[in-house]
C-alpha cells in the first residue's frame, strides 16, 4: 500500500482547474441525493430477504434476474436487456452432517458444517474414514496416495488473522476449499472437510465453490466452523476417531440463465462505455446481501442517481447485473465473449464486490505506469473525492469484469472496510441485518462520483 | 478536509530517513500483536455486560474503576493509582413515560422515550400539557414566553443526514438536546422532548445530558425516538392533542468518585508526558460499549501491547480512564488542575471516544502552522500509518483531554469510520454485540503505533 502513497505524491500538486470547484460541487449533489433519497437499501432488502439465496440456476436466481430487469426499467434507462448465458447448476439438497465418531467409546458429536458448491452428494449412507489433518497442499502432496487413499482430509490452516485486508487473509487460506478437494481425490480421498474461511473464531459453517478438474474422481467436500476446527484437530491424531460425512449434493444439466444489462447512451462518444456492476448469484444458504446484493444495488443506485440528478453522460454508462461469479463466472466471460464480438470499448470497469461496507475507494488494474497514463486528472480527482474517505490505490479490477482487460480500459474494485466482511461471507448469516444503510449508500455515492469524473474527462490516452 | 491534502503535499516527499524501515517493522509487531493477542474485546465485554451501564456515582462506575484498576495493576506498570473528583449524581429512578392524549377522542398513545441526563423528575401524577413543535432554539425564542408559558416544547429538528461525518451531524443538532430545555424553562414551558439524537429512522430513544443554568427553574426533559418524532409531528397542530411526561429521576448529593491513572515512566524524558485515555462512566440504559468503554480498553491495550513487546519508552507514558465525561466533566478537569499544579507538560494526549469501529486515523488538535512545527517527522510517520489505513488531519483532542492544551502539547482524537456510531450511542443497544472484535483492535493498534512514534521523535519544538 505504499506504492499508494508514492501515488499520491507523485500525481498531487496545488494546482487545481478551474473546474474543479463544479466538478466538487457536483460529486457533493451526488453524495447528498444519495444519502437522502437512495433507494439500494430497499432494493436490498428484497434481493436478500424477499428472494434470497440465488445460486445458479434457482427460482431465486430467476426471480433475481426479472426483478432486477424490472428496476433497471423503471429508472427510465435509454436500453434495459437480458443477456442470455448457459450456467451450471448445483444443488444442495435437504440434508447435510458431519459427525465424529469415536470408534472405542462409540460416542459421537455433530460438527457445523456445510456442503461446499461442486461437491460430490453422498448416498444415504454416507461415507465414514479416517482423518488426516493438513495445513497445506504441499503437506498433503507429500504425504502421498499412502497416507491419503481411503480417508478423509481435514484441512486446516487458518486464515492469517494479522493481515490489515482481510481479502489478503482470505487469499492465504482459500487455495485449501478451492483446490484441496481436487488434489485430495486424486490421491484417493474419500472426502473432505475444510476449515471455515473466516477470522473469526464462531460456530458459523461457511460455503463457498470448490473446484475438481475434469479428471477428477469427484469426492463429498464440505466445511465446518472454526471452533469445530479447533476442537477436531485437538481430538488428533488419534486412531480410534474417525469422520462421518452426508450430504445430497447433486449436479444437474447445465441451465439458461442471463446477466441483466441496462444504459444510459453517451451524448458524445456512446463508444466508450462506463461499466459499473455486481453479480445477482449468491451462495444459497444466506441472503447474498454483501456478497453481492450490495454490489448489484450499488450498480443500480448510479443509474438511479446520475437519472434522477438529470445528468446526460457524454459516454455510454452501462450497469451489469452478472450471473454466475461464484460457481463458474459464466456471465462475465459470456459478457466479455459478446463485447468482443461487437468489438466494443470499455473504458473504464467498476465492479463492488466486496461488501455494503464503509467505502474506504477503489483499487485500479494495472501498473502504476499505466494508471498514470492513463489519468491525466488524478491529482484533481483525488482531491474532490478525498474529502468523503475515499483514496484509489493500485491493484482493482472484480472477477466479472476482468475478462474486459484485453480492450485496455481501467479496472476499478470497489474497495469496502473489510473487517467484518468474513464474518458473514458465504455464510447464513448474510442477511440485511448485517448491512448498514449508510454505509452501503456511501459505496453507491463513491461509485456514482467516480463514473462522474470518467465521464467527463475520459481517460488520458486510449 | 481538503486541509488534510493540503497536510500531506507539505509533509510529504520521497525522502524516507534510514530509521523508517525499523519504525515500519516495529509498527508492524504492533498491529500483528494486536490482531492475534490483544485483551481489549474480553475487557469490554466485562466492562459493558458483566458491569454494564456506568453513569457517574452508581455502584457500576465504582465498579469499573475497581476493575480497570485491577486490570493496570496486572500490566505491572511503574505506577497505578486512583484520583478523586467529585461527581455529580443524577439517578434515572424506575419509571418514565411519554404519552400523546388526544383529549377530544380520550385516544392516546406511549411513545418510545428516555429521560436525559439532569431532567427534572415528575411527582407520580406527572405534567401534561399542550404541545409546541419547534426546530430551532431562535425559533423558540421568537414565539417568546406567550406562546410557550405552560407548554411542552418539543424540539424535532433531524440531524443532517448529507453529512458523511455523523459526529458533523450531531453537532448540526445536539444544542436542542443539550440547551432546549434551558431555554425552554425560561420561557414558562413545563416540559421538553427532544427527538433523539441519530441519523436512523427507527424506535431507538438515546438519552444524552441536558444543562440547566444555576438560576434556571428546571424542567422534566426527555427524549422520544425518531419513528415516534415523525408520527407526533404529523398530528400537530391540534389544539385537542396534548402530551404527558413522567419520570421519577432525582438528582443526589455530589459525590467522591475518581480517574484510574497508570504510566509507564520514561527512561530518557520522564517529563515529557504522553497520555492514552477513554472516560470510564457511560449513560445507564446501555452497556456503554462504544461509548466509551472502547475508549478506556483501547487505552489499556496500548499498555499492554507495550509491555508485551518489551518496550522501554524514553517518554513517560500514562493511561488515564477519566470519569465523569457524560454530565459533567468532573474527571477531565480535575486531572488537568492536578497536572497543572505539579507542573506537568503532557507532549501530547491522545484520546478515543468516537467508538470502536474500523479507526481511519487520527484528529489532531491546533493550527496546521502549529502541527507543522510539532511535526517535523510528519512525512516519515504517514508513510508508516497509511498501510494501515491511518491518516493524520488536523482537529483532534477529546473532552476529557482538552483542559490539558494550555500546557501546550498537541491533543489527537482517534476517528474511526462514523456511519454506525449514532445507531448506538446513548441507547440500550450500546452492547458488546454492537462491537467488532478486528475493528476494536485495530483501533487499539493505531493508538499504540501512534505513541511509539511520539515517544521515539519527540515533537520539534516544546
Amino acid at each position: 500500500m505504499t506504492l499508494r502513497l508514492t501515488l499520491l505524491i507523485c500525481f498531487m500538486n496545488l494546482s487545481l482547474f478551474a473546474q474543479t470547484d463544479d466538478d466538487a460541487f457536483f460529486v457533493k449533489e451526488i453524495y447528498d441525493y444519495t444519502l437522502e433519497n437512495s433507494l439500494c437499501y430497499d432494493w436490498l432488502t428484497i434481493l436478500s430477504e424477499v428472494i434470497g439465496g440465488r445460486l445458479s440456476g434457482s427460482f431465486a436466481a430467476e426471480t433475481s434476474v426479472k426483478y432486477t430487469y424490472h428496476i433497471m426499467s423503471s429508472l427510465a434507462l435509454d436500453a434495459v436487456s437480458k443477456q442470455e448465458c448457459s450456467v451450471p447448476v448445483w444443488q444442495r439438497g435437504d440434508y447435510e452432517m458431519v459427525k465424529v465418531i469415536d470408534d472405542t467409546s462409540g460416542n459421537e458429536f455433530v460438527l457445523n458444517a456445510t456442503t461446499l458448491g461442486n461437491s460430490l452428494g453422498t448416498n444415504e449412507i454416507g461415507v465414514k474414514a479416517p482423518i488426516v489433518e493438513v495445513h497445506s497442499l504441499d503437506e498433503l502432496k507429500e504425504l502421498g496416495e499412502d497416507e491419503i487413499k481411503g480417508k478423509i482430509v481435514f484441512f486446516n490452516r487458518p486464515m492469517n488473522n494479522t493481515y490489515v485486508n482481510t481479502f489478503r487473509a482470505y487469499g492465504s487460506a482459500v487455495d485449501q476449499r478451492a483446490s484441496g478437494p481436487s488434489v485430495a481425490s486424486k490421491l484417493g480421498a474419500v472426502g473432505t472437510i475444510v476449515r471455515s474461511m473466516t477470522t473469526k473464531l464462531d460456530d458459523i459453517p461457511h460455503t463457498g465453490v470448490t473446484v475438481f478438474e475434469p479428471d477428477d474422481n469427484m469426492i463429498p467436500a464440505m466445511a465446518i466452523s472454526t471452533n469445530d476446527a479447533e476442537k477436531l484437530a485437538s481430538m488428533l491424531p488419534n486412531p480410534s476417531i474417525s469422520l462421518y460425512m452426508q450430504n445430497s449434493a447433486r449436479i444437474l444439466e447445465n441451465q439458461l440463465s442471463h446477466n441483466v444489462i441496462g444504459e444510459i447512451t453517451g451524448s458524445q462518444y456512446p463508444d466508450e462505455i462506463i461499466l459499473v456492476g455486481g453479480h445477482l448469484d449468491s451462495w444459497d444458504i444466506g441472503g447474498g446481501a454483501h456478497d453481492d446484493g450490495a454490489g448489484c444495488v450499488h450498480a443500480l443506485q448510479v443509474m438511479a442517481t446520475l437519472k434522477a440528478l438529470n445528468y446526460k453522460p457524454k459516454r455510454t454508462i452501462r450497469c451489469v447485473m452478472f450471473m454466475n461469479e461464484e460457481n463458474g463466472l459464466s456471465g462475465g466471460k459470456t459478457y466479455a465473449d459478446k463485447s468482443n464480438q461487437n468489438s466494443e470499448y470499455h473504458m473504464a470497469a467498476i465492479e463492488s464486490d466486496a461488501g455494503g461496507f464503509s467505502p474506504r475507494g477503489f483499487g485500479v488494474g494495472g501498473t502504476a505506469d499505466a494508471i498514470k497514463t492513463k489519468f491525466p486528472n488524478v491529482r484533481e480527482w483525488m482531491d474532490i473525492l478525498s474529502p468523503y474517505g475515499i483514496g484509489i490505490s493500485p491493484g482493482g479490477g472484480g472477477a466479472d469484469i476482468n475478462p474486459l482487460k484485453s480492450q485496455g480500459g481501467l479496472l476499478f474494485g470497489l474497495r469496502p472496510d473489510s473487517q467484518r466482511y468474513f464474518d458473514y461471507h458465504h455464510t447464513a448469516l448474510d442477511k440485511i441485518a448485517a448491512v448498514n444503510k449508510r454505509e452501503l449508500s456511501l459505496g453507491a455515492a463513491a461509485m456514482t462520483s467516480l463514473v462522474f469524473l470518467l465521464d467527463k474527462y475520459g481517460l488520458g490516452t486510449r
